[in-house]
């Protein structure tokens, strides 16, 4: 790669949710990257397939985005990351988003009771407890927490009824010392707000949230050696390329609430 | 086909809501036919999908029933009956959720004004009041319900929080005066005591609710004179066939929930 070209990056999920990641890293190098995302609304959502399944759409997903040149492939989902990273055949580096996650624990947070909630693909697979077996001393509890993604694509996330679903959920950490929580699924940025708000009264105070984005963000520049921007104001770029296996009547909208500005070049394609 | 035969039903669904129509057609035509159920696991759920692709979709299915010489193909998803029926190709009567349930409603109803309650896709494609608009005097008023489908695979179709979400969909309802509502979701029925106590609490007292199963049941008997049978208390037999197109840890799990019975025969195939 030239090293005045801008550095390509391929961003990937089943869905839209994976556009929470594309917007952490947009603004953190907007200036030295361009961007590629893919959201395979054909098979949307990852969470209720197959491995099998999950290997293959991705795989393809790789294929488009190495005939397409990029330099990096994010794998923007965390079903897609537990289950089918490790199968990927790419000869660029392929991040998911499990190990920045894990690291950003490891390197930056002082306390070992880690909790991770996730969709039920990416709690069954067990992929963070695994993770974090290469560590010591961390003690790992995870809850699956599957009507959060359909309660953000509602956009009722600052609801008291999403507070209820996240304290049923979430009640399960009610006995434990929690240090940090893992938002192990790309929509639940989208719920900060109200799982704050449900850790804070079941006495979970001071609790670090790790989201998959800024950890990625952060993996970039510590092990890819990117550099890092000042923050720019600008998240979209008329560079940046969007496409989509699938439309659906609502696609726009959530794009647009996932990353709070309208993208006006989304492409139809067909893996 | 011999009149000692019994008449082979294929019936599909994106998923597993589809068996509660296999269940309602097995209790009332146990004696005189076979079953195929094929739930589309791969593309899981329709209600997300475009127009086109659901298309696609039924139409692999369809042939793949007719390999299997169906007699007759029911479409036991509300979305597809939606967008795609009269799209699709067959030399058997292919029938929907959508005229069953609109003819039951016509027969067996006094009132005029109906309630209908579904998918964004079912919604949106304002199929049902198309299928009205051929009869005079119904007024319709229909409701989306997304969080709906995910509350009963979640197992929470009778909690306070399935409630609560009822009542902020259903309240659309408060200020007119119902006769009928029809469930035009095969989840639905899974959520029926929680939808009685909101309607009744809204001040919708004694409505009639149409079921697409029930719908279906009738419609077989009055237009293609299949022979009902005193129910039967055998809802399964070895002779009937399940297919799914995926698999996901939980699929065992739900199809006995919407069935309340095992499936020991279900076979995994590619379309």
């Amino acid at each position: 790669m030239n090293k005045n070209q801008k550095i390509k990056i391929g961003i990937f999920d089943s869905g839209l949710g994976g556009l929470t990641v594309f917007k952490s890293l947009a603004s953190t190098y907007r200036q030295s990257a361009s961007f590629l995302y893919l959201g395979d609304l054909a098979h949307l959502p990852y969470g209720d397939k197959s491995k099998e399944s999950i290997v293959k759409y991705s795989q393809r997903i790789v294929n488009f985005f190495l005939n397409k040149e990029v330099d990096i492939i994010i794998i923007a989902c965390n079903s897609a990351s537990s289950v089918a990273l490790k199968e990927l055949q790419a000869d660029v580096p392929i991040i998911g988003t499990i190990n920045p996650s894990v690291q950003q624990v490891v390197k930056n947070c002082n306390g070992q009771s880690i909790g991770v909630i996730g969709t039920d693909t990416t709690i069954n697979s067990q992929a963070y407890n695994k993770a974090f077996k290469n560590y010591n001393d961390y003690h790992i509890y995870s809850v699956s927490c599957p009507l959060f993604v359909p309660i953000v694509e509602e956009g009722w996330e600052n609801t008291d009824i999403a507070y209820q679903i996240a304290v049923k959920y979430l009640s399960n950490f009610s006995t434990i010392k929690l240090d940090t929580v893992i938002l192990a699924c790309t929509h639940y940025p989208m719920l900060i707000n109200t799982l704050k708000s449900v850790f804070n009264n079941l006495g979970h105070k001071n609790l670090n949230f790790i989201d998959s984005g800024d950890a990625i963000a952060n993996h970039l520049s510590t092990e890819l050696s990117l550099t890092v921007d000042n923050k720019s104001s600008d998240i979209l770029n008329l560079n940046d390329e969007f496409y989509v296996t699938d439309t659906s009547y609502q696609f726009n909208e959530l794009a647009n609430r996932f990353l709070g500005a309208n993208i006006h070049n989304i492409k139809l394609i067909s893996l």
